[in-house]
């Protein structure tokens, strides 16, 4: 398929350049910033604009990969309105009937994953959530996901935004956590690197066991003395005391409903 | 070395098996409940005993293992008054100098993992954290730390503490973030396995990007309207709610901070 890119991020950069490599031509980059827009059409040989107008009209697909509250306007300002092409966005947040009101063929393609761009991730492990407008639209999305992933689910827009939730506590809170971890052990001069060990299993253990079961630490055990002593620890960091109060609140009563069951 | 275990949890558990595959001798296993003291004394083929008075006298080296807020008292009730044995406990949090006023070579051997009975761990890979009382107490302690792991490091009691602070953040409430995706995805009839390729990568990420620069997600990108709106997702969960704020404010602070450097 000819696919046009709307967006230059990292969702952008990593889908496309799958796509790209299952042997989809990419006809054109748009981004609001040339820049961005052209680094990625370098990537994939082909050309880059920073102009809706100028965006291509003959493409088969029209990939969405921008912020979540930028995809309104965009579609009611710069997209051309083709009968036949496919339009698609890629949040997880965002409902497919964004669409509705402008073009004929649309669906959403949500990469459940989290990209930089400058690490690669092999794209063939990512789950890929698909919902469509219509059959036809469903079958092109389905091809299209299935040229660069093995694990297709469909899924409504409501669910998906659940999925979404989910996604942002298991992936961008706990790097966030990792984040404030790293800023702890700086405060002591200690490197980063020790706690890969224990990243590494904490994320293993949920392979086989469900969090629930495999969850340690003070607020599991319900250790109410290790926890004062260590939200006394963070006094001068009151936003991540804060979270140690907040966090500790919800993990203990995880635990309780638990062994009430 | 002939060992004596107070406690049977976890880490008595993991640590007690590395040290006797090592070949350490293990002389008994102490716990107020004489069942689990029975099943891990079974495993390495000891005594097992629930009557701090029946605590052998003739260890070399006696591995406290414990609840944190259980270790004073145990300490000063039951432990054995041996005038040449090293005592030890495993807690992250809990000073050095607990030993002090009771027994004359003690120390600490933190192992920095995150252990659950029925999940096998590899200790070697396991980073270990050692303090003592003096030279001869280090130097058993080394001894000791050496036969069951490569990742050996002297660490004060206070750095401990932060240490093991920032070991919360990075394993505990890591998973208590996957926990509460867990129980979002539940809600939707969603399996937790469709999160692990996320769960990996976000850990892997880390190997080769530090965490500020690896945050990705509505908070780093100061996405408000979906913040708003996944809050609003969370109305009828107001413990997870809460922290769905807090840790927003936390990542959204530390990545200003990181871009005014």
């Amino acid at each position: 398929m000819r696919i046009v890119w709307i967006g230059a991020g990292n969702v952008a950069t990593h889908l496309s350049m799958a796509l790209a490599q299952a042997g989809h031509e990419t006809l054109q980059v748009f981004s609001r910033t040339i820049d961005s827009a052209s680094i990625l059409a370098e990537r994939l040989g082909c050309m880059a604009t920073d102009r809706a107008e100028e965006i291509v009209p003959n493409a088969d697909v029209y990939i969405l990969s921008i912020k979540d509250d930028a995809i309104d306007d965009l579609i009611e300002q710069a997209l051309p309105r083709c009968e036949d092409a496919l339009f698609v966005h890629t949040a997880g947040s965002v409902p497919m009937n964004v669409f509705q009101p402008y073009v004929r063929h649309f669906g959403v393609l949500y990469p459940m994953q989290t990209f930089s761009r400058t690490k690669p991730v092999d794209f063939k492990e990512i789950p890929v959530f698909l919902e469509a407008s219509d059959e036809d639209a469903m079958k092109r999305l389905r091809e299209l996901a299935t040229s660069c992933t093995e694990k297709i689910y469909e899924l409504s827009s409501d669910r998906r935004k659940q999925l979404h939730l989910a996604a942002v506590f298991a992936c961008n809170f706990v790097n966030g956590c990792y984040a404030m971890a790293e800023d702890l052990l700086k405060a002591q001069g200690l490197p980063f690197e020790i706690m890969l060990p224990l990243i590494d299993e904490t994320a293993r253990k949920v392979h086989s066991l469900s969090p629930l079961m495999a969850q340690t630490g003070p607020a599991a055990r319900g250790d109410v003395e290790v926890m004062k002593h260590q939200i006394a620890l963070l006094e001068d960091l009151p936003e991540m005391q804060e979270l140690y109060k907040t966090m500790s609140r919800c993990i203990y009563r995880l635990k309780q409903e638990k062994d009430i069951k």
